[in-house]
């Protein structure tokens, strides 16, 4: 089972390490690394480097696609060689995933025409525009189409990723392995439960979030 | 306000990679990999290269020390230029921090003696040859130092240090920026609420699970 997980440059680095770090562990996985490139790209920060390990033309029947965000998404919105990789991997891929703004690049390739799906909070206003329904769920499946929320939330999607591919057991005993028992200090995670101010700060700084622009 | 995030082989990429995620939000943070040799090192499965941008020699004064585990750990734990350097920054660190077998380092090399500390729930007992009283909590503070739990405990970690370092309000920015609002599919992510048969398997390869071997 092939898992190719997209990168790019100024990519969310935990948009693709959350859900490598849970599907690592499935039997059978093999896990590559695949961008325009091979060699480094860099994280929206620039303080990190992750390596490409095969070009896009190498990976050609991947099982399992995960297309990460990040603020280097907005340069990849244009048809072009990670848009048309992305069709030809989603003709015989078995699950077609995204984490954040991953789920644009996915929408804009043409794949999610007439789907629900999900997006960071502050980009679900971007999907209507492809004709994908937007909602507000952390893991959104429709069809072979997992998609998923803001950033962190790759680790959800790709747990319930790991019950379809594999079963329950495999999925509670990779919870346990990364000791995934969340228990973050505050309750501002959603748009939904964050203070007001806090929400309407992230609003205001939203091409600063998106895009670092 | 510089931040170190300690890389080495075959080391766990989201231990070190959920912290960054949090943390690189703050205002003023400059984060550093750091590590031995510059270039790439390779994650615990070997199939995620991640690059080390600054050798030991030149981050001396880091204000925040950030060490994460992974199979790589065990091969770093008789004395060297790891633990040299930690104790060396540790010297004039604000924090000190570590995520999943990380807090075995910190605890080889002599900072966590007379401590309460935490650690992958699977490593806990490895803690009181050193001096240090394990602690089953997802987070643990003691003075400056900060240890959490398996792998994905360094979100956690990292949102209670960005309360600390800044305020509760930047903390709950970073925390709706990253959309931390896990759902987590089931309740097995601590060996307390995970059905006993999932806790019984992951006891039984407990070196594969901690070492890789």
């Amino acid at each position: 089972m092939q898992i190719a997980v997209l990168l790019f440059d100024r990519l969310t680095a935990l948009d693709a390490v959350g859900p490598y770090s849970v599907l690592s562990w499935l039997p059978g996985a093999e896990i590559v690394f695949v961008g325009e490139r091979t060699g480094e790209v860099r994280s929206d920060t620039g303080r990190l480097g992750l390596h490409v390990d095969a070009v896009l033309d190498e990976v050609t029947a991947p099982d399992i696609v995960i297309v990460p965000g990040g603020h280097g998404q907005a340069a990849l919105m244009d048809d072009g060689p990670v848009h048309e990789w992305l069709r030809a991997v989603d003709r015989t891929s078995t699950w077609t995933a995204s984490v954040c703004t991953g789920s644009l690049l996915l929408a804009a390739a043409g794949l999610l025409t007439g789907r629900r799906a999900t997006s960071h909070w502050l980009a679900l206003d971007q999907l209507p525009a492809f004709g994908v329904t937007p909602t507000l769920e952390r893991v959104v499946t429709d069809g072979k189409y997992v998609t998923s929320a803001g950033v962190s939330s790759g680790i959800d999607m790709a747990l319930t990723l790991a019950a379809r591919v594999a079963d329950e057991t495999t999925a509670q005993m990779i919870q346990l392995g990364i000791e995934y028992d969340p228990r973050p200090p505050y309750t501002a995670g959603s748009p939904e439960t964050a203070p007001p101010a806090v929400v309407e700060t992230l609003r205001g700084h939203r091409s600063l979030v998106l895009r670092g622009e």
